[in-house]
Order: C-alpha cells, then sequence, then structure tokens
C-alpha cells in the first residue's frame, strides 16, 4: 500500500536509529524469536462490524498487532489511517492493512466478518452458495499463512459458516469458533438487567442453539451473582408463564433486527462482543461464553451429524478447551436438535 | 422514547426490587444528593463522529451517564440499543438517547458535533450562518439545562463555532473549549513517531492556532520524551530545511482531507481525540492539550479580538485552568496573528 | 504535616501559575461547586491492610483524593510520600494524610482499618471494648466531617464493629456496610475455580453469615457462569459428601490462617477485595457482594436482634440498595440464627 | 511445594474436565506450541519490593504468569497464597512459587530484586562482594532455564549490580537492565509538577547517571509537555540559581532516604516504576526511559570503561532498543564520567 503521507516520502530516512538521535547500546542483534512472541490479530473484513471489532480490540489494548483485509483498498486504507492518527493516546499497536491476505501472516487469531450481502431475489441457500465461494478464498490463504492460528467466524449465517471455515482450514475443530449466540446472550442479560436493577454482568443467562430466529433461551438456569432467580420472578408475577417467557425470547431476537432497521446495521455491541471472546482466548482466561462450537453428540445431537451450535464453552489460549454438559429441559433439547437436523441438511447442500 | 423491547411492555414490573428477589435493607430513603455525584456526559449528534466520540468514553468508562441527542429519532434510538446491548461487556453506565435536548440536564460536560453540510454552491459564510443558526437552538438550551457544565465544540469550523458557543451560553470562557489542534498534533506526533520509531505518546509536538489549513507546526518545541530533536533532525537530514517541515506540517493537514476522500468521514481517531479531553477533564487531571481557548492577548493577538484559538492549555474539572505562554519564533507569532485577524473579522458578520 | 522536600521550602512560589509559565484564560474564579464533584475517598489506618487497599484503590483509578489517617505519623507519612513518589506512572490523584481526621473531610467514602490488637492474656470480650473505644473516636468524627459519606468497616471482628459504626454514626443503615465474606467468598471461589479449571470470575459461590470460623457456604448456589454444579461435583465424586463439603468450608476459612500464619498477616486479598467493593460502590456498580449488612429479619432473625451479617447485597452510590432474599436450607438459616443470636448477645455487652 | 488447602488434598480429582461438568469439543491435542506463547515474568527476592512489582503487575493485567522465588519458603507461599486469594477480583493469571529458581523456565522476563543486607560494621565493598556472591547462584541459573529472557535488575547498588548480573548471564548487553534512576526521575518530576501544579505524567525531566547520592540531574532538559520551563522559572525567580538547583536534586536524592526513615523501606513506588519499565518491554512500546545501560563510549565515557550508567534508553520486546545521545553541559557530562570511572574501579575489584 502506498503511504503517501509517510515523512520517507518526503525524503527522509525511515529509520529514526540512523537519525543520529538514538544509538544501539551495542552489536548485539535483537534475536528474531523476540518478535515472535508479539501478538497477532487479523480482522478479515472492514465493514461497520469488522471496524467496530478493530477499534475495540485496540481500545482495550488486546493485542500487539492488527491486521486489516478488505477487498476495498480505498476504505481500507481510509480506516487504517483513521485509527493509526490516534495513536498518541493509545499505547503503541502496529497497525497494517492490505487487499492481499499475506498480510495477516504469523497471527494467533484471525476473525472472519467478510461476507456477501442477500442480492433481492437471491433464495437463502443461493446466497450462502456465495458466501462459501468467498470462505474459499479467505480461509484456506488464512490457514495457510497462519496455520497455527484461531479461527473466529462472525458473517452469517454464523454457525453454518463456522463449519464451513472449520472444513475448509483443515483446523482442529477446537481452533475454529462461531460468534454463535454470545451477543444474543448479551442482550438477553441486558433485559434481564434492566428489568431488575442490576448490573448485567452479575445475570447469568444464556441464548444456545442457532444464532438467529431459532435461538433457545435456557430459562432454568436465569440467574443473578449465581442465584436462580425463575422461580422468584414466577412467583411474583401471575404473567410469568410459558407464552410470556416465549415473549421474552422473541424480543431478544428482536432486538438485534431492531437495530438494524433503525441505523441500518449493527456494529458496536458485536464489537464489544467479539472483543471480549478475543480476551478469553489470547489471554488464556477460561472463561465461559456461548459460542458456535461443534455440538455433535450434545444433547442428543446425532454423532454422524457435523453441526456448530452455540453451547457454553470454555475458551482459552488453544481455542475451544471444554464445552458444557448443561442440564436442559426435553424442550430445550428437542429444539436444539431440530437445529441440528435444518444446519445439517442444509450443509449437506453446499458439495464440501 | 419508546422503548419497545423492555420486558416492562410485556407485562413485567419495572422495578426489580418489588419483585420479591431484593429488599430494601431498610426503610431509609438513599439521600438524592448521592445521585447527584455521578458523572453525566452529553453528546449533541449521533453521526460518525458523535458516536465514536460516545463508544469510546463508554469503553474508556468515563462517564457514570451517556445521554445522546440528535434530530432523527430512529437513527439515535438504533444506536443507543446497540450501545446498550453490550451491557454485560461493559461496566455499568447508563444510557439515555431523545430528540428533546432536556434529557442532558444535569450534565457535567456536553460535547457538540452536531453541524450543519455543506449544500453545493453555498459559501462557506451561508454554511457558517446555518451552523450559527443551529447553535442558537443548542447551546441555550444546554446552558439552561446545565448551568455548571462545561462545553466542548467538536463541530466545524471549530474555532469560531467555540466563540460562538461562548457567546450564545453566557458561560465564563473558562468552560468553553473547541477540540481545535487536539487530534492535528496527534497526527504530526504519529508522523514523527513513525520516522523516529518511538512511541507517539514519548513525543511532543504542536500544531496550534486555526484548526484547518492555517494550522501552524511548532518545530522549536519538537521533542522526544522532552528531548529536543529538530537540530539532531537538521544536522543528520540535509533535506530539513524551511521547505521540508513545511510539507511536513502540509502532510499532517491533508492526512485529514485523505482519510475523508478514502472511507467518506473521520471517526476513531476524532473519537478518541475527544475520549482523551474529557478524560482530563471530568478527572481533573491538569494535563496539557493544544485545544481551542479565548486567544485574546497571547502573542500578540490584539485585546479587542475576541477570537478562539489552539494553544496548549491545561484542562482540569474547572475546565481551562490556563494556557501556556509557549515561546514562538516570530513567524509562527505573525501567522497565529493573521489567523486571528480573519476569524476576528468572520465573526464580526455574524451578528451575534 | 511537615513537607520537607517540597519546592516551597526551598525558596519557590508554591504556585506554577504565578511562575509566568502558565495564564489564566480569563479572570472567571473556577466555581467552587466544581471541586466537590471529585471523588474522595479516605481509610483510616495505614497498616498493612489499610495501605494494601488504598495502593490497589491508586492503581484502578477509583478517586481523585485519597486521604489516609493513622495515629503513627512517621509511618503515614512515608507512605504517603512512597505512594506520591510514583505520580509519574499514575493518573493524577491527589493524595493527603493527617493524624487528624478532619483531613478526611468531605469524604464520599471511609474505609476504617484500624483496630487495636490482642494482647496475650486478653480476652476477646476486653479486645472489643478496646475497639469500641478506639471507634468512639474515630467515627463520630468521621461522619461530622463527612456526613454524606458510606462507612465501610473492614476491622475485626468486622460484624460487630459495623453494628457499633452504625450505632455511633448515626449513620441510615444503608450507608453503614462491613467487608464481612467478600473476601471468603472470593477464596471460595478460588478454590473452586482451581478444581474445575475455570475462571473465578466465572465461579459464583457464597460464604454468608459471620465472618470467621462460623461462617456458612451456602452450597446449593454453587455454579459456574450461572450453571449448578453441585449435582454434577457430587454425581462424578462419590467423596463429595457432607463431611466433605464441611471440609472445603473449612479450608476456606483455614486459608485466611494459613496466609497469617506464613507472612504474618494478610494484604493483597483484602486490598483487591476492598478496592471491587469500592469500585461497585462509588460508580453505582449495582453489582451484588456478600457484606455485612444488617441481618434483622432475613431468614428468621429475630425481628428485635440488631445484628450485621454478610449476606449478598446489591451495592451502589447509595450504599446497600437491597439485600438478596437468596434461598437457604433449614440447616444453613439455623447456622446464620445462631450467629445472629451469639452477636446479639455479644453486642449487648457493649453498653452503646 | 505443599498445597495444603487444595481441593486435591481433600479427595477430590485435580481435573475439572474429567469431573464430567465440561468435555473436550474432541480429541484434539492442544499444541503445546500455543502455551509457549503466554507472557511470563519472574521476580526473584518476594519482599517489600518483589511483592509491591508482582502486585503491581498483577493488577496491571502485563503477564499471563508469574513466578516468585524467595530464600524464605514460608513467607513466599505466605504471598502467593495472598494474591491468588483474589482471583475473583482479577483477571486469570498463573501464580506459581519456589525456592527452587528452576520454576522461571521459559521466562520473558526475569525481575530481581534479592539483595544481602549491610551488616553492621560492614564496609561497602564487603556488602558487594556478597551480593556478587549471591548473584552468583541466581544469574547463571536463570540465564540457563530462561535462555531469550531479559534480566531486569533492581537490587543494589543497582548499576554495578547490573554490571554483574551482565557478566555472569552471558547475555547480549540489550537484554541486561538496572532500574537505575527510573524512580528517581519519577521523584523528580512529582516535585516539578507539584510545583508548577501540572499532572506529573506531563512533566519531562531526568536523573542519569548513578542510582544514588551522585545521580545527575538534566536541569536543561526539563520541560512541560514538551515546552521547555527552566528560562521561564529562572526569570520568575530570582532564586533558580545553581545552588537552588544543587538544592532541588539533593531533595530528590534525599526524598528516597526519607521514606525509609519514616516507613523503614520503600515498596509502593518503586513497584509502579518497575511495573512501567515491564510494560514498556513486553508490550514492545519503544518509550524512553532512563535506565542503567552500557554507557561505554556516551558523553565521553571511556572505551575500555565497561559501566552501567542510567541514560534515557528506548525499551522493546528486543530489550534496550537504543539509547539516546542527548545534550548535555560539559559539567552534566564530567559527573557522569566521574562516576563511570568509579565504578569502573570498583568493578575492577570484584574478581569476575
Amino acid at each position: 500500500m502506498k503511504k503517501a503521507s509517510s515523512l520517507c516520502e518526503l525524503g527522509f530516512d525511515a529509520n529514526g536509529a540512523s537519525s543520529g538521535f538514538f544509538r544501539p547500546v551495542s552489536d548485539d542483534a535483537t534475536p528474531t524469536s523476540h518478535r515472535r512472541r508479539l501478538t497477532k490479530v487479523s480482522v478479515i473484513g472492514a465493514g461497520n462490524v469488522g471496524m467496530a471489532i478493530a477499534q475495540t480490540i485496540l481500545t482495550r489494548d488486546l493485542a500487539d498487532e492488527i491486521a486489516l483485509v478488505d477487498a476495498l483498498p480505498d476504505k481500507l486504507r481510509g480506516e487504517m489511517l483513521d485509527l493509526q492518527h490516534a495513536a498518541a493516546f493509545l499505547p503503541r499497536t502496529r497497525l497494517v492493512s492490505d487487499t492481499d491476505i499475506s498480510i495477516t501472516r504469523g497471527s494467533d487469531l484471525a476473525i472472519v466478518t467478510a461476507g456477501a450481502r442477500q442480492i433481492p431475489g437471491e433464495t437463502r441457500l443461493d446466497l450462502l452458495q456465495r458466501n462459501v465461494s468467498l470462505f474459499r478464498k479467505i480461509v484456506p490463504a488464512l490457514a495457510e499463512h497462519s496455520p497455527d492460528a484461531i479461527l473466529l467466524i462472525v458473517s452469517n449465517p454464523v454457525d453454518i459458516l463456522t463449519y464451513v471455515a472449520w472444513k475448509l482450514s483443515g483446523f482442529p475443530v477446537s481452533r475454529v469458533i462461531g460468534s454463535g449466540t454470545n451477543l444474543d446472550s448479551s442482550r438477553f442479560r441486558f433485559l434481564l438487567a434492566e428489568h431488575l436493577d442490576v448490573n448485567a454482568q452479575d445475570v447469568q443467562a444464556y441464548m444456545v442453539g442457532e444464532h438467529g430466529d431459532s435461538s433457545v433461551a435456557i430459562w432454568s438456569t436465569v440467574s443473578v451473582a449465581g442465584m436462580p432467580v425463575l422461580k422468584s420472578l414466577q412467583e411474583s408475577h401471575s404473567s410469568f408463564d410459558e407464552e410470556a417467557l416465549e415473549s421474552i425470547r422473541r424480543a431478544v431476537v428482536n432486538s438485534a433486527y431492531e437495530v438494524i432497521s433503525l441505523k441500518g446495521y449493527t456494529s458496536w455491541a458485536i464489537g464489544y462482543s467479539v472483543a471480549n471472546l478475543v480476551s478469553s482466548i489470547l489471554r488464556d482466561q477460561r472463561r465461559i461464553h456461548p459460542v458456535s462450537v461443534l455440538a455433535t453428540g450434545f444433547h442428543g445431537i446425532a454423532d454422524d451429524h457435523e453441526v456448530f451450535l452455540s453451547l457454553p464453552a470454555r475458551l482459552g489460549r488453544g481455542g475451544v478447551l471444554g464445552v458444557a454438559d448443561m442440564e436442559l429441559t426435553e424442550e430445550e433439547a428437542r429444539r436444539l436438535r431440530q437445529s441440528a437436523k435444518t444446519l445439517w441438511e442444509n450443509s449437506q447442500l453446499l458439495g464440501l
């Protein structure tokens, strides 16, 4: 990429060390092994979602280097410069960008937000096929340049595209994760926290299964600071019946659509949500997040169905370290199996 | 604003305390004086700049309450919901929004990013007049609802609009601040830090005067960790002459235009820049920032010219606590006075 | 306090503004109302516990001003200088100290760590009486200088001394809080997190009741990220019986004694624990913490017994905003009532 | 080390994964290469200084693993447990400790705070010889277990012991750093910031040379936010003469002794100071710090004198990336050379 505004192009040396201001303490070369210890995160797709993620990772100081990739060179360079101009207000993070995916070489974590947009009249399956084509260009290249990386898929439909990324990368399943219902669960917690006037960080509540319309709210484990609240809510509200609970679940699902209808897209919340996953992974925090993982064998999902669905997973530097075998009602498990079946049937049509 | 997705509308009580889960520890009422101690920041204008500012303030945890105001109710509500949905990943901050400016009541700090956009064929003065009209609606209302607030003006042309805000608010001059060249100076530091391969936070360098094309780069004080570097640069680069320095100044000025031409607007850097000012002000940090302040009497600016220009100012909870009487070359001072004269003449046309 | 090393004593003006380097932007006086918005925390007792608390509050940037009070002027001044010398590495926080409690004037929060040490041969009641005498000097003076403050009692025995502080302050009960079992619960969570190899922040588990030997571990609500784990643990470990659970509770209680026997005192963990409470209170976070609150009427504690015991409480800028009516087994509730009875009988001997 | 209070000893499995609560997502083994990417810091010496450093690194979240080493097993274990008990209030950091230095294996950074204490009647040289003997046990073992680590020496006399560590480690000189005058410079900045009523982070001022009585204050570069202030101070204070400046330098030097005489030791400020260096090194921040580096050839120090003295150095992941060739007055340079000569003569007596 051309760096039109750099001092070098204005006729100065590229290297401050040669300017006479600093002198090396000795002739020792810095071992290159040191440089490899720095943490690199790549974000594929510099749209609203990708940039909200990149900016939150930058503000939170979660990486030593951030690489941005996008197909549109002007937009991409504009976003990179806009972040770089804030250098005086941030810890020093190396920011690079290119339309060529080789800029991601040596990433510890690669976040894919790129995705095709639905064309009017296009079927869902056609859209999916176009996204699979896009992933065929992106994922093998990512895997080649960063064979030890963890892949975090944000593009929608996230569950099936995480499956696609797993297949195309050849990575072990513990290193391919979909953002799944992590954000849905945050929306669920926010609504409950507002109702109970507590801090949303103190609310434990899960949306699991397929990200989107058929996600499953796990009411039985809703708790505040670990104290179950469903029974208390039901006792104090005659209206807290099955139908009411389902309407809350729908409110959570609709809140994403509501934001899209109001501002045209979502960005901030997914940015914070993904940065939260990045922190757990890169700092080996071993926290539990509802993310899209290979769900085969959980809750009665058939052993020959390779599907990704969101379940509470323990994340760390190795990726998915374990998946919680949470207690579900038979109805909740049935819905999960239903989603799994549909996803499996769809994935069979992709020809991977 | 209608909160369509709240639990309350689904038939539940608004107050968790009444749900039987929490009980008050006693009948004591919480003294209302406590609530007033919480820190409230308002952001007027929920466009790209206003939202980047609001989101960075939220991530940095600089306020207990953030109020957003915009003329477009849908966009506004979408942005607020998008931030709220991240509640589980953030410290608890109260987020409110309304098209009515009374939502800002009791602000400690009000940040104005709203501004009219240039209409093709419109003169600069016509545009300014439209912005003055806009400020007539916004500023007196802000001042009425938050008589003790500090006003931070980000809308462009920032220097003259800060003057307008001062006049319309009736506030003491120490409580009306323009973001001025704080971001220009960060861009200047970034370019120098890249060249010298040091941390931009360790580079001291100022752009002062009028924000935009006629800003003045103060080369004599450029230093790294307090050590002057200009002489060193000049000795090691035969090309570090007057012309070269001016071309670097222009590169800094152009870098804003470059971002706009590439991505269509600037957002991230101004967001970090303003959040940095917010931190110094609300936490009484007494740090030095180049911001737009009443410059009358500094560097030979005429005593009867009431103009706002960026100079290094010490910021704290009381606003502008002092302005540094920095040493300028006669040429640098002359440029400042020239900008001051032009600004004063323009402001005379506004009929304030 | 003498400030032997200040520049002023070396013959320079006290005020940089008069040094000619900064000039006021105008003659406006900064309204004094602004200064009162800054957050002030006082720490009474500059021993190992008090200093670990003060230092963690400083590192976490939770206050704009910290006042330290201790009876030993040299130790006190040494601790304050040691913190001040780090100014270049910290956000600007005002640090003051004095042996006179009036230095705490205008505190938002006052933390009491001062306490008499047991003299060999002294009975527990005699020690308590000496602490009550100490509190008679401290608490009314604190209440007079900061009538709107929240009192946070850390001195031991914490439950009865929190009661004493409530009585002596005349404060509403929502504004007198004991650190109680907040740290015991953290130790409980650490042991469980190590066992389950998860992040301790994801473990919900409570020690409630009296801080110390008779604290009650609430096994029924132990959960990981909101998912109950007791049943799972019991199914997979034949040894997870009543006796085993009690031995874990004792291990938690003993871990405090273990640290004291090994290093002579505890400091770091109580420092983090109290700083965590300070954050919830001053930033109005409305999080749930097991802290010592007036427990009358909870879990069958007699209505005429005014005792403080730790229960999960929702904390915010107003102090205790509510107490969770958590479900206990009959045995757990019986133990709580037993502690309450003993505490009430002891408190009757204090002649308050 | 015995872990008396762990659940394992109470009869439970060591591994939560086997408890049935979590299941692996697959049979993939986590590649061990991932684990090596985590950042490990070792602190040798768990006294007041070592623990303040370790605790500040923990609070600032600068490492994924902290290893503590001390000769006293009880004190050491007590300190480790005290930090571990705060797990619920901190990001997950692995804490280990042992009297055996092999616990430091694979460190990215090893900080040495251990040192012998002066015995009454002992000469300075005898004390130094005892410290050299101690370093003979520590440093080669550290170098063996962490051949790629950076060594950061804090023990006093820091300049000569950094030289000793360099010789004993066989490390390249860029990877052996002494804390030097980094803290002295912070004290200098604090005094100036108080005088000028600005943020100490905005004051640039250096103490260089030998840490302790003969350190050199570089007045010519004292600046506030990059703006030189000495001339301004001298013009406004008739008393700002040579003698006054020297008395301020002595006040800075004495402030360390003052803290020691008042509280018995220093801890907090050195803790923050070293954590600040750790951040620059491990996060490759390339910031400038006055630290003890090989000063041969700088400011006329003889080419055959291998001495470590504090000079402004640019620190990053590779250690010392460069040393600033700052402008000194002839008197300042003369003092540096005098210190260098004395240090070199002393080091010749050590028989390394």
